[in-house]
């Protein structure tokens, strides 16, 4: 058997963790083979309902779950931490400006920065889904000044899936006949889910749906799909947000198909001109543990004005916290 | 690529399912290579909330997750269905009495046997997991009389679990120590979570472990855990339980491992003594698909209280809800 990995999830009490722990424990995300060890970080007043999750995880006598511990401290919650998913974040209230939002964000995942930087392993891979996530993950970054900048991402693998799902349905095909969907810049609402490149069974995909229903349907749909499941539901996306964690965190450990991407937020190394102190979502390839954005895609003019779209809201965001970078 | 199952899941907007739902549509049931597709049922005030689930299944872009159909009508939601996990069930409210509760869930399932009747696959398999199960269970059987009896089951794979698991922690071992558990008589407090015939690393678990800690200790915790839960998380057991729920209907299609067994309350057969017209828990075996109650168990002076407990209770459920049957 081998040695366990030890997988760090802060805001565990909460619901998208709920939907993650179990699938983590059950083996979703290393395969059937890997033992895990659970370190779970939740803030006080959620200690309690933390201790009922811990129970329900050892009811289910799961094989390949060791040790399950919790935490308040960051730091002791990213002790030799080889994986980290930071989910806890402060939700937007009514009537809270979006400048709170990313000041009060912004100290947690400072904090958590220099909690990684000391305490988790120097490989490890830190993926952040508390919004807004790239500035957190900028932050975090920031933070942790010890570790290689590109151990961090912050999610657009939903906003991918969502991508390829409505693609698929378009087409009445399945969503394994999708390659090459690319989310770029911010997870927001100013993303953009870039067709130019898809592919549907290998043709490309914008010979095969009319410009009007990729620009007026498709573009908004993905972008506002997270408000739309919390009209429906009445809370926000949780098994599916739990499920691309999986799927980006096993694109990093399996790589990425050979000819397809996945997308992620990353440091901005400058490709396609983009500010190199961004997080900003690319396509992105994974290959034999090396992640990297995908090189020489053509942006159209219709391309290229939702980066820049996408780099100002981000450059604001930034802005708006530089003090603690 | 196999043709897809068709798995009908009840209660589908609520807790245990949206743990289910996601875990079934990634592969967890039946294997990487098994479409699936997903028919939920749910009341009407629910279909708002499903409504946002379906949106993020789909969001999800799972490769093996074909259809998705909603439905309020049971026999629309049963059509063809190859598994059935009937989890909704209407909850014990304050103040409400426990006829009262016996009454309501019964009316449930005597609509969802007869639907099961008319509309499933012959070879259906149906397992309950909406209190009090052992008791709809056998409403649903009775009110499905050209389905084999054996095809309906009520979960006490949870209650299994737990007593594996504690078992498990007090022996400082592995889960995968554990064999030979068994939880008898009625999902309720009034359960027989059985050591006499456990094993750890093959060795008599009650070798290794005292009588009061099995007797004051290890049986009662197994008993109230659903409570403990509530208490600590602040709501029922939910990703447990549908890990159970899943842990269940593939072992009736992977067979159970040789030597030992699950625990799973079924109609009796007699076996051990127990009233041929009444669900039961027992220690169940699974070989090629067909399924036995383990036979020639030695039950002792304990033991035999504990069992006919069960059946006095099950047999005062049974007669609330005769005029069903």
């Amino acid at each position: 058997m081998k040695t366990p990995v030890n997988i760090a999830v802060t805001g565990a009490a909460g619901q998208i963790s709920y939907s993650l722990l179990f699938r983590l424990a059950a083996g979703d995300f290393l395969g059937p083979d890997q033992p895990v060890n659970l370190s779970l970080l939740e803030i006080p007043p959620a200690m309690k309902t933390l201790s009922g999750i811990v129970m329900e995880l050892s009811d289910c006598g799961f094989p390949l779950l060791r040790a399950v511990t919790t935490a308040t401290e960051p730091e002791t919650a990213f002790g030799d931490a080889d994986y980290a998913f930071l989910i806890g974040a402060k939700p937007r209230k009514e009537g809270m400006l979006r400048s709170d939002l990313l000041l009060q964000n912004a100290e947690i995942f400072s904090s958590q920065g220099r909690a990684l930087n000391a305490a988790a392993k120097r490989e490890v891979k830190v993926l952040v889904t508390g919004n807004p996530a790239n500035t957190n993950a900028l932050i975090a970054i920031h933070n942790a000044p010890d570790l290689p900048a590109s151990n961090f991402a912050a999610m657009t693998m939903l906003d991918h899936t969502r991508a390829v799902s409505q693609l698929a349905a378009k087409c009445a095909v399945s969503s394994a006949a999708i390659t090459n969907v690319a989310v770029w810049g911010n997870h927001s609402c100013a993303q953009y889910p870039d067709l130019h490149h898809a592919k549907v069974n290998g043709a490309p995909a914008l010979s095969l749906v009319d410009k009007a229903w990729y620009e007026e349907e498709f573009i908004p749909t993905v972008q506002y799909r997270g408000g739309e499941v919390i009209k429906a539901r009445g809370s926000s996306s949780a098994g599916s947000a739990a499920n691309a964690a999986l799927q980006h965190m096993r694109a990093l450990v399996l790589g990425t198909p050979a000819g397809d991407w996945a997308s992620m937020a990353l440091l901005s190394d400058g490709s396609y001109g983009v500010d190199a102190d961004l997080v900003f979502s690319f396509p992105v390839q994974v290959t034999n543990g090396k992640i990297g954005v995908a090189q020489g895609l053509e942006i159209n003019e219709f391309g290229h004005e939702f980066l820049l779209r996408n780099q100002r809201e981000l450059r604001e965001e930034r802005e708006a916290i530089k003090h603690l970078l």
